[in-house]
């Protein structure tokens, strides 16, 4: 864990540059905190998205702003924070069509390690750095400024931009060559969804065999099967205060987000015929959720969905 | 978690018994060293298995022994660490038939929940008290004397007899009513399965796309997919020191014994119509390693079955 | 493909037998169509179920019934057709006890072929011969009297029932020795319910993409993956017609009743270490669609499910 | 099922032209077999593939070759029979550059039905008819000209090139739009390869409880349970003659065949969010072949593998 600065970034970036230093493209949930807090310390940023309402808002916080991506052409580091990988991949090649003239590349979006790798030895091939650095945390720790970056890339390129990794988040995580963040990550969140499902099914069953959650959860806590599934963010509605199983799946994860990231991380094992059983019957689950318009519930609601609870708006 | 009497157990009771206090029935691993445990503390013993040497070892040890279970008809407390649902029922009928005088029966064995709730209640119905009572902890457990008992059945009746659970163990658990306490030792035993295969599926991959595994497991066991078998037990050779993984998967917990929990477990579940996708797909994966003869290795092997390394004797 | 016998079977039995000849226990939809036809072939029956009013039926068409099962205890030939295992046991075990005089037991119900086989081995123990002959065919067979048997048990025993088997089926399969016969019809019905929903995953994602079910349907039952499931029965509604798909998926062979037979199939092979994986995991599609109170339907429901149209009444 | 014509299909064809008639681009296995077919039934041709024995091999017959795939800008159509999606956009982006004067391109890749569709868009926005044209047939049919087409696309595209499908095939279905002979054709090696997996879990599950592979084999291929792949290409040895099961699983359909197919279907059952659990559990058990080695082999190889015989050459 890696203290923050306590003095404002600017101080340690060169105050001469005639052009933005930092342009920020993908201002969704995630990447408008992260730009703002960019900007509250200090950052010359300029902001794109497709949303008009979500850059104006930037602006009035001091960004500048633009509709294109090509004006970023100038930007000494891009910070991409992107829906998939399609989105990284468009925007890399637009920008170095355009005769991109800075240095370094921040991918902070979840997407495909085997494409994030290539557009890294793209961008190397143009002499410039590249980093993948996927984030987690969620909303709440990009509002706060306490993410945690799982970067892959050159330990040089990390240093160089880790003073803005450090104002957006608490933690930096070295995972190894580019591509690796992303891979990181996807095994995390492959882990994680396998454990919840695991979680619910025997919360599920002690459940229809009379067995308390809470006791059983207690159990399991202090046992060989405690996990953050089930200790930290328990998918039973009453074993734990402040999680989305006790607000009616509210707030969290989605599950249609989990759901891409499945869709990621079994593609990419794929890709290298490694097997995932688990994870590929994990993402099934999550699809058939999908279909039964649970996506927008929080991950932890597999526990309904194995009672047969689906709450689908189609019946 | 109990701090165990520092009194030798024999204090606490009657020393005016004419009878064996205590009939254990089945002397495996676990049985005979928490048989043991009973003899060290000064409880009147009386002994049985079909292994006779491990008879032996205990009438050495100062046990009485038999080689019928009827014999065991005048024992206050029966304790049964036996192998499956069928030898339980067959010594519970046995004794039940001959007559049995005593009070309390604690069944310490890994069985169908659904079956131990059907035997508690054929005891009940002649007046006998009964606990189901798995544990977990494993043969050092045992043999340390530091098990967790899982219990199920009237809290009275776990009172009388929580004087010896707590020679053989360091931990007891009140589950909830009789059944419950296999109940747990099921759920429990199925999350982890779960969990210790999505652990070694998230590692495979990200070692199958060039992530160091060390340092996966690093980042795993500090974020949202931490779990015990990544932190404390993990199944890539070399992350951890002292575990079965870093020991060729010798010792530790077989295979094969977790294919029987997982039977168990998915038969229950089955049973109240209670779904367990993950849980059964776990459960085949376990089968087909049985099939590749690596039911003697550590159930962390599973890394080593999605690598194609199933090192089948067949072959 | 046997041809019945068109004379009454009455001419080939004795017919100076005092007591009835065969013993029929179990007439639910099946059994009572399977007793009727029997009785219309002049077989002396005595009947026994649980309901009043099927009894009752049965007797208007000439059977002798009783209330207790004992009183089968003179009966020459037993014929079972129960819910589940226990049952069968418990009527072996009451006529065993009641000291049953006839010579031989056919069990038409559907159960554990393991149990089966240890019930057959008690039997032949006593000199009693027995044949498991689970069915084939449904309601509309047993009806018509064109059910198929699949029969385990030597050759002698199945020669001594065949006239009998005859009257109630039109195809008799020996399929080997005792056990084998519920063998049999688990191996077809676990790989008739992976077909099925496998029939059903290939034609939701082809609609998914565009596909006209009809079109594909009809490339597929030309190809390589025809199968009864889609040339017979196919499980999207308006493919075929006369099927419980364009039906709304009323009548038919219900969900219910296939995950009670996954439950069976699935419960032998693990006792054997078979794996199934796919066959564990259909089962435990089935479960879900229980527990989404789809068990009424008719198992090619399983597509509805697939496109996340549960119909669930607690939604 | 249409005839093939008898006369030489030269004879349908202008006489006039002076550009090579038909580019053929991917002259493996099948390829091969395909161009060499037109070239016998006189269609000018020119081929190009990496392997230059294949090509020179070709030019023996008649063929015109190339070492560039731009060489074929002034060919009417183009035939693609490339191993994956990325060589079909390749090769389609490459005479788009270079200012192909065609009209027609008929795809006979197997590839992802999405990519096939949007290339199928950009060929027309150019004012070019594409075709998607799998097969299924194998070698045996490629060299017999006896494949059976499954075309999406333009009734007029398909009427424009039938002649030359004809003398390749005896076959052809049109599916419908853009991209569905692609849709068709992976949904067939879907429902293929669990009906496939099913079978066998059957045909094993029925030997380990003692039922004959030939017996069994009888019931289902005459009961509910039949499918191609029990009674056309069983899995189990010696059930049938002249199939891969019963010479060592050599020949056939190789397991890392099915394993791309799965991967292909799966990763567009995905892209449309249609659940295909059962899909994915055998791509799963065909990646984890795959691992162990046994890629080589048929894919009814399966049974082998769910019996524990991997045949592991690591081991």
């Amino acid at each position: 864990m890696l203290a923050r600065s306590s003095l404002p970034l600017s101080r340690f970036l060169s105050s001469s540059r005639s052009a933005h230093s930092v342009g920020f493209i993908g201002l969704g949930n995630m990447g408008a905190s992260m730009a703002s807090n960019l900007l509250s310390d200090g950052v010359s940023l300029k902001a794109f998205d497709l949303n008009k309402s979500v850059v104006e808002d930037l602006a009035s916080k001091g960004a500048s702003v633009t509709d294109k991506v090509e004006d970023m052409v100038d930007c000494e580091t891009i910070i991409t924070m992107l829906p998939s990988s399609p989105h990284v991949q468009g925007t890399v090649e637009t920008l170095l069509s355009a005769g991109w003239s800075g240095k370094t590349w921040i991918d902070s979006s979840t997407i495909d390690p085997i494409i994030s790798k290539s557009l890294g030895e793209a961008l190397e091939a143009e002499g410039k750095g590249k980093i993948d650095a996927p984030v987690s945390g969620g909303v709440k720790g990009a509002a706060a400024g306490t993410l945690t970056f799982m970067v892959g890339g050159a330990s040089s390129t990390l240093e160089s931009v880790r003073p803005y990794l450090s104002v957006m988040g608490s933690n930096i995580v070295h995972c190894g060559s580019n591509g690796s963040g992303q891979t990181a990550k996807l095994c995390n969140n492959l882990a994680m969804a396998i454990q919840m499902v695991g979680t619910a099914e025997a919360l599920n069953m002690g459940d229809s065999l009379g067995l308390d959650p809470k006791i059983l959860a207690g159990i399991m806590n202090t046992s060989t099967s405690r996990c953050w599934s089930s200790d930290s963010y328990n998918p039973y509605p009453g074993v734990l205060d402040g999680v989305p199983a006790s607000n009616n799946y509210e707030g969290g994860f989605g599950s249609s987000l989990m759901l891409k990231d499945l869709g990621l991380a079994t593609s990419a094992a794929g890709a290298v015929k490694s097997a995932t059983p688990l994870g590929n019957a994990t993402k099934e689950i999550y699809t058939m959720m999908e279909s039964m318009e649970m996506g927008g519930k929080d991950f932890g609601a597999v526990l309904q969905f194995l009672k047969g609870n689906c709450g689908n708006k189609k019946c």
